[in-house]
């Protein structure tokens, strides 16, 4: 089957590899209907050093269940599923907390252990039963570019606004126009926020911020930006940050528009080794949250928002390829020229 | 009137000073029943330079009203009252949020700022009827000790507990054995938690934890306390933390013993700039909250269980001296031959 290897920064290429299979009882074969390049994908490719171990790329997917070990239960041959980027068995204590990224057993996909990537024909999915989410939708429905989301950005965006514990009324800040943070925006405006900032700037992007409820723009960066979210908040900030980017830069702004007593929910990958601003992070009473989003744990409140069409996060996508065009869709994200790039078979 | 001035570090004085009087329509003056030494106090104790402005020392009281400016409603003299640690007028938007820490018009008692300090025998309220809380007790109530952690050690372990999440049949860890995280081990006990792990190692002071509630004592440091923490708890660490210490060391260490999806509440004045562990933390989606405790909000809930002695806070002061004492009160605090040091009028 073909399937998309990162060999080292900036070199990508799809390639001929042996056929995913049954390995344990509890694992499922899925065929991939949908994929997608995410914006974590391109910290690997902007840096892995060439020469050492290669990653098979890939983390969300739609795909329809192939074959299914002896011991899987729920899910059967045909299921039209959703993968969510993280393997988890579904029972341990972790899955019952509503915690499958931190599953005793689980892992993720796309990064070079004991799973798979899903920029593929095909994928083994560990676990099988408590991965994956089994839709009750065929194989062509028109919602399939929302559904995907699912397996991944939306769920984060959702996780950020959880963590940055968005509740009616409030005012919100989404740091970083990417696609989790337009997620971000759909979330929290689904949560309730009445003022909701976008920090970006770049064009398609902020048009589609808007369209999906952001009520503000501030395309200012560092101390400027933070100035500006101040003064658009009557002097104090926002009570929920959604920060959705993952640099030093990007955190130190959304710990400086958090009003007193507000709450930053982190989703973007860090790449920052402490948490800055600890002093008046502290003085303000400020709680910082978040991590891998369990977006498994999230299907079953955001799925019918979405098969009901009342949010669009496919709308994140702005380009579809074919599998073979992979490494032209790695550099049109590295380049900023799409947003969201979905491969479709 | 004598009021405790510190002039530098090691060297606090008990001196003559003008009387505390009205300034503004909103004060109060308050004489001082009972007010004691804080940990916190030990900090500027240990480092002010001497040679540049002194600070009134101080910052929690019980007293008695003995003056009230004009625009003053609620309170009147003859009340006996708990001064929190901060004044806050009780009317902006953080006030009515429960965040009087953070009052757009509020400040702290005790840092040399607009308002003096408690370890005097007066003190003048800004902004008294938010600030003081009128108590259901007479000058000579046998409960003082107690009443007077309200205005700040009780309820800043209460707010640990807060921001750590604690709830019913949770596993807790409390970093610190100071006055501030025996308290933690009252508010963890309070909220349910079923293991309280206590680190800490002064003879004294465990004895105190374990009749707080304290299920587990952990006197290793660092790695070896983390290491230990989790063989107490299935390897996983435990769902909250009070951090109550502030120290670089502490809160690496309250990081390290948190379980995923856990949250580490810290009340100890931060001495790190950036919140240490950022990516395990996030992998495992700790959450990170706490700050000065907006104690005056939290007397609704604590007081009952104060007046009717199911919780005994008042255990934690050790030593009872006059204020003439005050110095030797510090000596013995710095060289924890105190765990905390009461001053009775």
């Amino acid at each position: 089957m073909r399937a998309t290897i990162l060999y080292g920064a900036g070199d990508v290429r799809v390639e001929t590899v042996p056929d995913a299979a049954i390995v344990k009882p509890t694992d499922a074969v899925i065929r991939i209907l949908r994929a997608c390049i995410c914006g974590s994908d391109l910290w690997p490719y902007k840096e892995m050093p060439a020469g050492g171990a290669v990653r098979p790329m890939g983390h969300e997917a739609i795909g329809v269940v192939e074959d299914v070990g002896r011991e899987v239960r729920k899910v059967k041959r045909g299921d039209v599923v959703i993968m969510p980027f993280a393997y988890s068995d579904g029972s341990c204590d972790f899955c019952h907390e509503g915690l499958p990224t931190s599953c005793v057993h689980g892992g993720f996909f796309g990064v070079g252990g004991e799973a798979g990537g899903a920029q593929a024909e095909a994928l083994r999915v560990p676990l099988a039963d408590g991965t994956l989410y089994v839709l009750p939708v065929g194989e062509d429905d028109a919602r399939m570019a929302a559904l995907l989301t699912l397996s991944d950005v939306m769920g984060t965006g959702h996780h950020a606004a959880r963590g940055a514990r968005v509740a009616r009324g409030m005012k919100a800040a989404v740091v970083g126009d990417g696609a989790v943070g337009l997620c971000g925006v759909i979330a929290a405006r689904r949560l309730g926020a009445e003022q909701i900032i976008v920090l970006g700037r770049h064009a398609d992007r902020i048009a589609l911020a808007k369209a999906f409820g952001a009520t503000d723009i501030v395309s200012e960066r560092g101390a400027a930006a933070i100035e500006r979210v101040r003064e658009l908040t009557g002097g104090f900030g926002v009570h929920a940050v959604l920060e959705c980017v993952g640099s030093d830069q990007a955190m130190r702004t959304a710990m400086g528009v958090v009003r007193p007593g507000g709450a930053v929910g982190r989703v973007g990958v860090p790449h920052y080794e402490a948490i800055p601003e600890a002093l008046p992070a502290f003085y303000r009473n400020v709680t910082v949250s978040g991590g891998p989003a369990p977006v498994r744990a999230y299907v079953d409140e955001l799925l019918p928002d979405v098969l009901a069409g009342r949010i669009e996060p496919g709308r994140v996508f702005d380009r579809v390829i074919g599998l073979e065009q992979v490494p032209d869709g790695y550099r049109a994200m590295d380049a900023r020229r799409s947003i969201k790039v979905m491969i479709a078979s």
